[in-house]
């Protein structure tokens, strides 16, 4: 297993998984203008909250190497930053990158957006393995008080292919799964895109035990006391601790509330938005009607094919919902597990 | 349109459709064994409490005619009951045939039977317009409050197809059509079996505007204040008014509450378990894994096909979840709109 973004042998190009492959087929490509990342993160070859904001920083270089001037800095900051709405990571990105470059005479500016894309995969990585290491004593305390398997819910992605490595969800169970504790993940088939299947893709590739479930079956089982605690990643947190994630994040978390289910939330500081109050004023995010009235799978035969699940009706599809504060039980961040209060104190400086 | 359930031309078989092939093809088919009726409902040609039960009814007709005994109809009644645990309709049913057929002399039960699952279709349905209208005025009441297109939200299929007509959920919604009202239904989309598909399709025959959403979306649209109310069915109702609906059923119940949009259950008293306290010993069925690990839909050619979302993973598919009675605003019943302590006295006889 490699990082889910990294600099192409080339030196020039940046690879990454076109991930609407998975699970069925790891189909590494590698990009070189802005114009096929903007494609990449539009289209979900990379999705997750921390990659999309990686690759744009990719895309940021290849801009640098078509003109390095001010303006055209400007353009493609503005051009990337639309390409998904929700998820702040690109924006704190795209920030990051601007903030370092601009001040740069222009023809340093090739050069340092590399280093400076690269030093921000970096980042990521180490923010994942805080992560991991500040959320391996949750699963741990479980194991220990109850002597038996771990049961772990999570909803969509949050792992390693949604991040450089790790992955923020996910990291503390590699970390929990490494050191012989029994883990046993309900992984949510996240419909309409189905990224479930790359939560377990990534769990098999680990060897990890986990179990598909509907998005409807969650409740049941924290009814009947089978999950010990949830897991689910970030699109956006805001400063009264209000957390924009998958759409059916918040159904989880309500239903983890009414069973004392403790629900914890794993993201990286660039996840945390400083500057909005609270999660009502996110936008979300409408994808395509035919994500809803589709699906798509292997055939039997092996091929890959979409299949229509409706005859004649209309969708809507919003991707991302708001889970309110009052819900979550703690925030797992690079710098522990914070309460709601502290994400303020932390992360606005 | 005719009944979703009847006897057909021949006077001796019934006439249902085989509704897995909906939406795409209106499939009528007869059957006129026992086997036959077990094997349509355990492999869902017929689904919905009501239509069970009634599919059933039938199924004990057939018995009649091939060995009317005392030990014959136990027997039948034994194997019919155990094609689906969940439902309470389907004892319902049976125990109304046995009441009613147990007492006569053999050489009378085969004529009886048939009379009798006659009047319990023709029961259903009447309990079904009844529903309707109770349930009307709580449509007729948002129209009127605010003046604009009413929007409800449901989840499975509660509508004619399960039922002999009419529907228990989608009753009042045809009513409210009917006089003119402008309703619009967010439709869940019901994975894994995706009986959102079947709503869609009752919906688009009445012209009745919808649409499709994912499981996950329902809670955000809640939060939006963009649903008026919730209508959902129930395959069986407890003393205390806990409720075992299609599972995630719970998670629109706490999103509901969480949001004050009202929340009712329709039912018939055939729904009801009088002889259950609560909803913490109702059996849950497990379905079969593969329901979650694949898709079944139309191809671009047009044929029907199944794929799989999933490599290698296994699923857990239980198929109901309980919604508690603090969740339910109200019980929409056949005697009218009831709160939980009158459930008790009207159908405890």
């Amino acid at each position: 297993m490699s990082r889910s973004i990294m600099l192409a042998a080339d030196g020039v190009s940046v690879q990454l998984l076109d991930q609407r492959a998975l699970p069925w087929q790891v189909l590494p490509v590698q990009l070189n203008t802005v114009e096929q990342i903007a494609t990449a993160i539009t289209q979900m070859w990379v999705r997750g909250a921390p990659l999309i904001g990686l690759a744009a920083a990719y895309g940021v270089c290849f801009a640098m190497r078509d003109n390095p001037s001010d303006a055209h800095l400007q353009h493609t900051y503005t051009q990337l930053l639309h390409t998904r709405p929700t998820a702040v990571n690109l924006r704190q990105c795209l920030d990051s990158m601007l903030a370092h470059l601009l001040p740069l005479p222009p023809q340093q500016r090739l050069a340092a957006a590399y280093a400076h894309a690269h030093a921000l995969c970096n980042e990521d990585e180490a923010l994942c393995r805080a992560i991991g290491q500040h959320g391996l004593p949750l699963i741990a305390a479980v194991a220990q008080a109850k002597n038996r398997v771990v049961h772990v819910l999570t909803h969509c992605n949050a792992g390693r292919l949604a991040t450089t490595d790790y992955g923020t969800a996910l990291a503390p169970i590699y970390l929990a799964h490494e050191q012989g504790i029994a883990v046993h993940v309900w992984v949510d088939e996240t419909r309409p895109r189905v990224q479930g299947a790359l939560t377990a893709y990534e769990l098999a590739e680990r060897g990890i035990a986990h179990t598909i479930i509907a998005d409807n079956a969650g409740g049941l089982l924290m009814q009947r006391g089978e999950v010990d605690l949830c897991l689910v990643g970030a699109d956006r947190v805001t400063q009264n601790g209000d957390v924009c994630n998958k759409v059916g994040t918040y159904l989880k978390a309500l239903a983890a509330f009414d069973n004392n289910v403790p629900f914890y939330v794993a993201f990286p500081h660039t996840t945390f938005d400083g500057t909005m109050h609270s999660g009502a004023h996110i936008p979300i995010e409408n994808r395509s009607a035919d994500e809803v009235l589709t699906a798509t799978g292997r055939t039997l035969q092996g091929d890959i094919a979409t299949v229509s699940l409706f005859n004649g009706s209309t969708a809507l599809n919003p991707a991302f919902d708001v889970t309110p504060a009052r819900l979550i039980t703690g925030y797992l961040t690079e710098r522990g597990v914070l309460a709601a209060e502290a994400l303020h104190n932390l992360f606005i400086s």
